[in-house]
C-alpha cells in the first residue's frame, strides 16, 4: 500500500499568488473596461540583453554540428561559467572561492528548497518572516514542522519577525536553532542588512553550530556602498553559510532558468555519531544523483551576462528598474504612506492605512486605482499591515499607477 | 547544531561512471599512442536536428524583444508543449491524457528521484536490478534502506533480479511492495517487456495498492510492433503508474535538458488516516513549490521534435543509432558471445567469458581492444557476468570496435 507524505497535508491551503490572481481576474470580469496595472508578482518585464541573446544563439548553433555538439555536461556546471562567476562576481568582493564550491542550478527556487534534502530530521529551522513562501512551504514539506496555528504559523518552525520596530532585521535570542533562512536584499520588504547585521548572524551561527541559508537573489539591486553583496564578505561565513544566487532578477532569466549555489568546502555539519562531515560532499552527492545540470546554451547565455558588453547592458536594465523603484517610493511618500525598501531592491514595502488588513487594502487598491499589489499577509503573519509593490513593470504603467494613487490619496508634499 | 542526513552515509562508495573513467584514463596515460573507443556511458553523439535548432533559435530571438519576451512560465510547462505531447506521443497509442496529467521536467533523472518526496517513510520500494544507479541511490538517500550487505544490496529494498533465466523480466511474488521502479526498454539490459508482462506488473500493483514508477526514457528505440511504448497502453495503468519520459535519447537532449512526467488524475495513495489522496495533487504541489519549470526556448525546441519535419529528422537519427546497435549485436554474436537487447534499445548486453567478473572483462577489453564498455556489476549484483555496450557512437568507431573484437575472439560464424 503506497503511503503519501503526510507532511504535505500540513500545508496551509491557498498559495498567495493564485489567490491574488483570482481576485484580480474577478475584478476584471466585473469591470471589463478598466485597465488593471499589475505590480504584484515579482517577474521581470525587460527582454534579455543583446550580448546574452548572441551567446545563447551561438551555443544553440554549436548544438547543430557534430564537432561542437555537447551531450551530458559536468554535473555541477561548466567550468567556463563557474570560472566566470569566481572572477566576475566574487573576486571584486575580495571573496576567494574554489570551483568545487560553486554548483550551477536551474534557479535558486529549486536549490533553496532542495538543500533541505541533505540535512537530518532533528534540525530546528528558523525563517525570517515575512518570507518568500518557498522557504516555509519547502520546510513543512520536508517534515520540519507541524500544522499551523490560527495565525498560519507552523509549529516547530522558529519565526523571526521582521518588523518596523526592529528595522526589518530581527535578532536571534534563542540558542536552539540549527538552520536559518535569510534573504537580503529582502523579499518582500526590500530592506538590506548592513555588514554589522550580517556579522551578527554569522557570529550566532558559528557560536551555535548553525547553518545559514543565505538567499542573495536580489544583490544586483544594491546601490549603496558598504552593503554586502555576498554573505562571504563577512568573516567566518564560509564556515557557516550556503549562498543562493540567481540570474533571474539580475539578468531577466526568470523564463530562462539559471542560478548557482555556493557551498564552501569549510562548511561542516554534525553526524549522529558526533563526527563532523563536509556539507559540500553531501550536496555534491545530492546533485550528481538527483540533478543533471543546466542546459548548455543557457549556461553560455548566463556567462555572457558577465562579459564586458553583457554587464554594461545588464546594468542599463537594472538602472531602469531602480529608477522605477524610485518613482514608486516617491509616489507613495507623496501620498503620505510610510515606505520601506526600494533603495537597494526592486521591491517597495509600505504601510496600509490604519485599521485595514493587507487584503482589505489590496481590494481597495484594486477597486479605487485598478492596481494589483501583493498583500503583506501573504508572506506571513508579520507581513500584516503592509503591501508590496514591484518595480518590474513598464515605466509608463508605473507612472500611471502612481498618478492613480495620487488622485486618491493626494500629494501630501505639495 | 545542524545535523546531516544520515541516509547519505549508507550509500556505497564509488559511483560507477567515475570508476570507469578512472580506469580508462589510467590506461590512456600508460598507452598514450592507443586510440581508446568509448562505448561506456550512454550519451548521444549526433547533433540536434535542424527543425529543433530552428525552433530553439527562434524562441531565443523572442526573448530579445519586449513584445515576445517571456518571464516565469507556467509551473508545469507551457500548453504548447503539453498539448503536443498529448497529440503526438499519446494519441497515436490510443492513450488519452489530460493536460493536468503532464508535468514538463528538466530530465527524467531529476523526476524519477524527486518523485519519492511525495511518498511517506513507511513504504517498501522494489527495484528491478541491474538498474540505472539513480533509482537505488535516490531511494537510499530518501531513507528507504539500510546499509548494504557484502554484495552491495541495501537492506530494506526489494531487489527484483533480471536474469538470463527469467528473460530479464522478473515476477513479483511478495505482496508487501508499495513502490516499484521499472524501466522498459531496459537500461542496462536493452530488453523490452511485452504487453502481457506489463499487464502482469499492473495487475500486481492494482491488487496490492502499489505504485509503479515506469521509466520509458528509451521508448523511441522500440522497433518491434506490439511492444508497448507507454505503460498506459495497458488497462488499469492509470490507476497505478507514473511514467517518466525524456527527450534526452529520443532527440539528443542530454545537454539541452527536457523531459516530462505523467501523473494520472486517477492515481491515489493512502494517507495515515486511511483516506485516499490524489498523487497528482501531491506532485503538483511539490513542483509548484520546489521547481520553476524549464527554460522557455528549451520547451520550444522540445515541441519541435514532434513537428512533421522535426520527427522525420529525429527518426533519421534514431535509425542511425539502431543500425549501430545492429552492428554491435552482429559483431558480438559473430565473436561467439551470448547477446541480449539491442533490438528495441540503444544498449546491447552480453555475457562475459566464463570465470571472469564483469570488471575483469572490462579491464581485458580495455587492454586487448582499447574499448571501454560498462561492467554489468556496476548496475547491481545481478549485472555480474555481463557487459553493456552503447550504440551512441560514431559509425566508424563502432565498426572499428567490432573489428578489434573480431581480431581477438575471432569470427565464429565463418
Amino acid at each position: 500500500m503506497a503511503l503519501a507524505n503526510e507532511n504535505y497535508f500540513k500545508l496551509n491551503a491557498g498559495y498567495l499568488f493564485p489567490e491574488l490572481a483570482r481576485r484580480a481576474n474577478a475584478y476584471v470580469k466585473n469591470h471589463p473596461d478598466d485597465r488593471v496595472i499589475h505590480l504584484g508578482i515579482g517577474d521581470v518585464t525587460e527582454p534579455l540583453v543583446p550580448a546574452v541573446i548572441q551567446a545563447f544563439k551561438k551555443a544553440v548553433e554549436e548544438m547543430a554540428h557534430q564537432e561542437t555538439f555537447r551531450g551530458y555536461g559536468p554535473a555541477y556546471g561548466y567550468d567556463f561559467l563557474i570560472d566566470t562567476i569566481i572572477q566576475k562576481v566574487y573576486s571584486p568582493l575580495n571573496v576567494e572561492l574554489m570551483s568545487s564550491e560553486i554548483f550551477i542550478s536551474d534557479g535558486s527556487k529549486c536549490d533553496c528548497s532542495n538543500i533541505l534534502d541533505i540535512f537530518g530530521p532533528g534540525n530546528t529551522v528558523a525563517i525570517c518572516e515575512p518570507a518568500y513562501p518557498v522557504y516555509i512551504d519547502g520546510t513543512v514539506m520536508a517534515g520540519y514542522a507541524e500544522k499551523a496555528d490560527d495565525q498560519g504559523r507552523y509549529k516547530g518552525l522558529v519565526y523571526l519577525s521582521c518588523t518596523e520596530e526592529n528595522g526589518f532585521t530581527p535578532r536571534l535570542s534563542e540558542n536552539n536553532i540549527d538552520i536559518i533562512y535569510i534573504c537580503y536584499p529582502n523579499n518582500p520588504t526590500g530592506t538590506v542588512a548592513t555588514r554589522e547585521q550580517l556579522q551578527g548572524w554569522v557570529d550566532y551561527a558559528l557560536a551555535n553550530d548553525a547553518i545559514i541559508l543565505f538567499d542573495a537573489a536580489y544583490e544586483a539591486f544594491i546601490t549603496q556602498p558598504g552593503i554586502p553583496h555576498s554573505i562571504y564578505e563577512v568573516p567566518g561565513a564560509k564556515e557557516c553559510a550556503i549562498e543562493f544566487r540567481s540570474f533571474s532578477k539580475t539578468a531577466g532569466f526568470t523564463g530562462v532558468r539559471c542560478g548557482f549555489t555556493v557551498v564552501p568546502e569549510a562548511l561542516t555539519a554534525e553526524r549522529s555519531t558526533g563526527e563532523r562531515c563536509s556539507v559540500n560532499t553531501l550536496w555534491s552527492r545530492r546533485q550528481s544523483t538527483k540533478f543533471n545540470s543546466v542546459s548548455y546554451p543557457v549556461q553560455r547565455a548566463a556567462a555572457a551576462v558577465y562579459s564586458d558588453e553583457g554587464w554594461k547592458q545588464v546594468k542599463g536594465v537594472l538602472a531602469y528598474y531602480l529608477e522605477n523603484t524610485r518613482i514608486i517610493r516617491q509616489g507613495l511618500e507623496a501620498a503620505g504612506f510610510s515606505v520601506y525598501g526600494g533603495v537597494n531592491s526592486p521591491f517597495v514595502w509600505f504601510k496600509v492605512p490604519d485599521g485595514m488588513t493587507s487584503w482589505d487594502f489590496f481590494d481597495m487598491l484594486l477597486e479605487k486605482c485598478q492596481l494589483v499589489g501583493t498583500p503583506g499577509r501573504g508572506f506571513g503573519p508579520s507581513g500584516e499591515g503592509f503591501l508590496r509593490l514591484s518595480a518590474f513593470a513598464k515605466r509608463s504603467d508605473l507612472q500611471e499607477a502612481m498618478m492613480r494613487i495620487g488622485n486618491v490619496w493626494g500629494n501630501k508634499t505639495q
